[in-house]
């Protein structure tokens, strides 16, 4: 990467909004939120900032504009990171909350039917948990999304994808023991030499969210591209 | 499943919001936009609704609480689902549309690494469309999120996630295959003995937009359970 600042190279607050992309008033407000750590005094009323205040405004915009995280979450998972003794684990439980709203039904049906669909969702989700041999806290907000979605699929009479979740959990599973493997690897690289503990914390971090968001855009593409291959000739012309 | 209403049996309007768990003042305003067929008038002034209705509704819940999908999107989608000579690709698309708007940064910088991270990014994922040999319209909404996602990744200096994603397309792309094929495979089962063309098209539309629920929230149940058996002894006690 050509015309990358200097590490050591320090910028007003001015500056610091140029190279970032991001407004005076919005870094301030980070500053007063603690999301972004003080600068250095180099007088009274003026304080630098340096790479580490640029580094942390695109951690920031990309978990916000990209992730889709709202700002108080971000606080949290950045309060995570600077503690720099929140174990990995808990790191993680974070990032996860910060992404997960339990998604509900917030109609509540009186359909016997209903009742019945969900009851069954419940006793698949805990059967596929079971098999998986996976260890999940019974609190796990993505644990009432999935059983609700299922017994949503269920209730819509789609047992089709009902049946499919085997196989979703055996590649999603397949695939996110590779992607942390990638991500707390302690593979130095050019860009990430040391790999110290916190930049595996920030990694796992970013990861978890926007591996989401990688994930979810590439889905849609493997999705269109099949669509129009196998329906192209009844592509509606415009 | 017992205690199921009969698909023929009538149902007034109170009847028909106590069955689906939606009040009577939200089902008034989807049969005011279209979202409902109208029901069966009776007399002048009292119409009957039936298991279609209640379906329906079900299928509305599931896309707004569980989906996560705006009703103005719902709308579409179902507009789309009642065409009936809607092509099967023009359909996905309006479910794509419907679940993704495009992410970008809301920054805009002026750091010449920022640029360069973008460029190398479009690069990135056009080859990897290339490699892949998907067809994918320029405009598409997962597109810019990806190339979006994928910059940012390199701006934080993340090439562990950058060089996972060849290893997340493939993966995506296979459950993605079986996924279509399951959804609109038109193998008669007891609860869809027949797969007319509007179920499998109903299908491709709950499947795209609860597919990616199902997978999200798995993918965070492997993630927690992985970090649990790895980092376990480090869990802080609460």
């Amino acid at each position: 990467m050509t015309g990358e600042r200097k590490a050591s190279e320090k910028m007003r607050i001015g500056e610091l909004s140029r190279a970032a992309g991001v407004p005076v008033p919005t870094i301030k407000y980070y500053l007063r939120e603690g999301l972004l750590p003080p600068g250095e005094l180099s007088s009274p009323n003026q304080a630098s900032y340096g790479e580490q205040h640029l580094r942390r405004l695109r951690l920031i915009r990309a978990l916000v504009d990209l992730g889709q995280v709202p700002i108080a979450q971000v606080k949290t998972i950045i309060e995570g990171l600077d503690s720099k003794t929140l174990p990995l684990h808990e790191q993680i439980g974070r990032a996860h909350y910060a992404i997960t709203r339990p998604r509900q039904l917030t109609s509540s049906s009186e359909d016997p039917a209903a009742s019945s669909a969900r009851a069954e969702a419940e006793a698949q989700v805990a059967d596929l948990i079971v098999a998986r041999g996976w260890t999940i806290h019974p609190e796990a907000p993505a644990l009432t999304t999935l059983t609700e979605t299922v017994a949503a699929l269920r209730s819509l009479g789609q047992h089709q994808l009902v049946s499919f979740l085997d196989t979703y959990a055996e590649a999603v599973e397949r695939f996110t023991e590779l992607e942390i493997n990638a991500v707390t690897s302690g593979t130095p690289t050019a860009d990430a030499p040391t790999r110290t503990p916190d930049a595996i914390a920030e990694s796992v971090v970013i990861g978890t969210v926007l591996g989401e968001t990688l994930i979810s855009s590439l889905r849609l593409l493997a999705q269109e591209s099949i669509s129009a291959t196998r329906w192209k000739d009844t592509i509606r012309k415009k």
